[in-house]
């Protein structure tokens, strides 16, 4: 199997690293996608996301983290991909579902992850509201991160 | 990827057979898990369910057909498994939810993969009580399934 | 349009005969449906239920109570209905879903009407289950079903 | 029944025009509502979604195609309605579920109708990404919708 | 029992004075937050809104009205408050789910209180969406605030 | 606060346990509410579900743990409670908002606490079911109920 996961990062949140490293487990080679063109609340730019991932991962031998422009179907056939990797936490929205049916259509396919349990409350846009309010945000993201924020980095 | 696809099978549906051929194309394995002790509501022996099962996939190399008995992880763990395949429709209940979970903690991965809207309402509840009716269940039921159903085997 | 309202009605609820109202300001015609086998936990028998319909809808000269035995899309036939009305409180179920798609594709059309907010919280079997702690039902349905209740008819 | 089916149609997709269809067979006759102001992203000019939904309902005569400007309850009244109809996918958000009961406190009646299986991942905005990005919209909008993109009307 | 309610409250609804009143009953103290960085869409001034229920809740001796920036565990802790209130109608989003987690971790338990059904349709959104088209809001909001609609305060 | 934490406990889990601590620390007064009256697959009686809980919260001097026979209301007001208690995971269903909605009704409130994401997976029953497969549930409950599967006890 060979997997690509995409999403913004903006930041990598423990949650991501768990889903990366459990399918990393199962896939013969993971494709982390890094969305290029985020909206403009972005807090790191698209290489320092890059960076960070690739360092996150270094420790992971089939993982390639690579920049992607948001045309998924593109993306997965541009590296060989089988499928597409989801992780969730508590619901998938209808319109991810029509995203997902719509992908199947172009031959894509889709396997949704739930999240740990432990990792289920964690979203990036719940870190970035949190480090903006100088709230602690050492238990949501690894390291890296939250140095990362600590240092201004991006903002 | 070696994958475990459980479910009753109490028929095989058309939505059962489109994700084991869509999850065979991606496994290099594929067991699909026929669960022996179905409540007594069962149309169809496990016997019969199997032998289904495997006339259905027979033209899938890598699909191996086999009984369980509803201990998931110890299935998993007798063929190698790498990760169970659920199929969805449109929500995924907090039961399921809570067994994936204790799943992942006795050390074993759960995927979902979303139906194909054609497929999306079609469960082996629906065509039972259909059928029960005398209704029309070939849009719902590979061929010989609904031969098994006119010819009353089980019933 | 020609409109069928189908249900167990054990018992009638506020919420029931609203819908009722409702669909018959709109309907040519509407055919309240009383399923006959509900199961054991039946309060009231059938013809009890069909008794209470009539008395309820007897100012609503485009309301017919019937009779079904569960078979929705003969019942729909059989009268010549275009559409099969349903009420809802907050969420439509799976199944429900899944039943509605099969009539769909049988040949008849539902249509899905939402509880006004005052009745959204009122159910056959919530009302059954207050009565038999000897709580106060009266807010919830109409008053020969209180009656019917206090007399205990059928229990 | 009086019938109005709003929207913004930016552009109609093949589920619209199906609940059309479909409503148009129940409905004595059915008033499609092309609301004027869509937000700034829309695709089309209202006049062009007039005339697309003018030139793919000429073959039902019971169907009207007019602007409406947002005022719901103000449009249905205009034209002398029973009911408001309102396509559904998986689940009705609760946003929806709120203005449906404002609604029927200001006088105005709703239905809901499901969506076929085979359109239910299809939406308007789903439409607009993949033409975005030049993906196949074939399988999801009427022939001269496909054409109207193809020709960059409105880009 | 010391409790924060906190919201934008633009404007206060039937919804969020009945929730105040609730909770005021069985807290020893309430402290509404009223927020103070609304979105630019807000209808009334920051001053106004605080006005409005200091008003509306002078008949209770243990409620106090404050505002505050929308750093809710900071507020909590200022207060030397338990427990955050917060009013739900059919559904808790996800989000909402996520920082209400995070606050727990935070050290600030959150409680949901039912919204009562003949409020579940009202939302300060909905008020004045239809405030804007001239549509009666007199079931949905206090009277002071009928009046402030009426009087094109803030507007 | 006088609160009810209403429940079957059979057994209790961690995420009760939780719930109870989480409440017990803001209500003057916890009852936690045994019910007596459990379906025939109650795997410890009534007087061992008591006496778990008695030596669990042992430590909490405002808890105290007493039958109740179903009927909430009536015990709520037995004990002069203000409020119930009810933990959640990640959805409310329909059916509990009815029944907290009659108990508005009936004048009794309802506080909705939301279960930590680590207990959010454990249930009573997925613990019996998990024990019955001998599967570890260590993680799941408290010492003596691990202990109390061990030794058979009511099997």
């Amino acid at each position: 199997m060979i997997a690509v996961y995409p999403g913004s990062f903006d930041p990598v949140t423990l949650g991501h690293l768990d889903i990366i490293e459990r399918a990393a487990k199962i896939a013969d080679k993971l494709y982390v996608g890094v969305l290029i063109n985020v909206s403009k609340a972005a807090r790191f730019t698209a290489e320092t996301r890059l960076a960070h991932l690739r360092e996150l991962t270094a420790h992971l031998p089939n993982v390639e983290v690579a920049f992607f422009d948001g045309m998924l179907v593109e993306f997965v056939k541009k590296v060989g991909a089988d499928v597409i990797i989801r992780g969730f936490r508590f619901e998938i929205s209808e319109y991810e579902m029509q995203m997902v049916t719509a992908n199947i259509i172009f031959g894509a396919e889709t396997f949704f992850i739930p999240a740990k349990p432990e990792f289920s409350y964690i979203s990036s846009s719940l870190v970035k509201e949190i480090a903006a309010r100088g709230g602690d945000i050492s238990g949501m993201v690894p390291e890296i991160i939250g140095r990362a924020f600590s240092d201004g980095i991006g903002s």
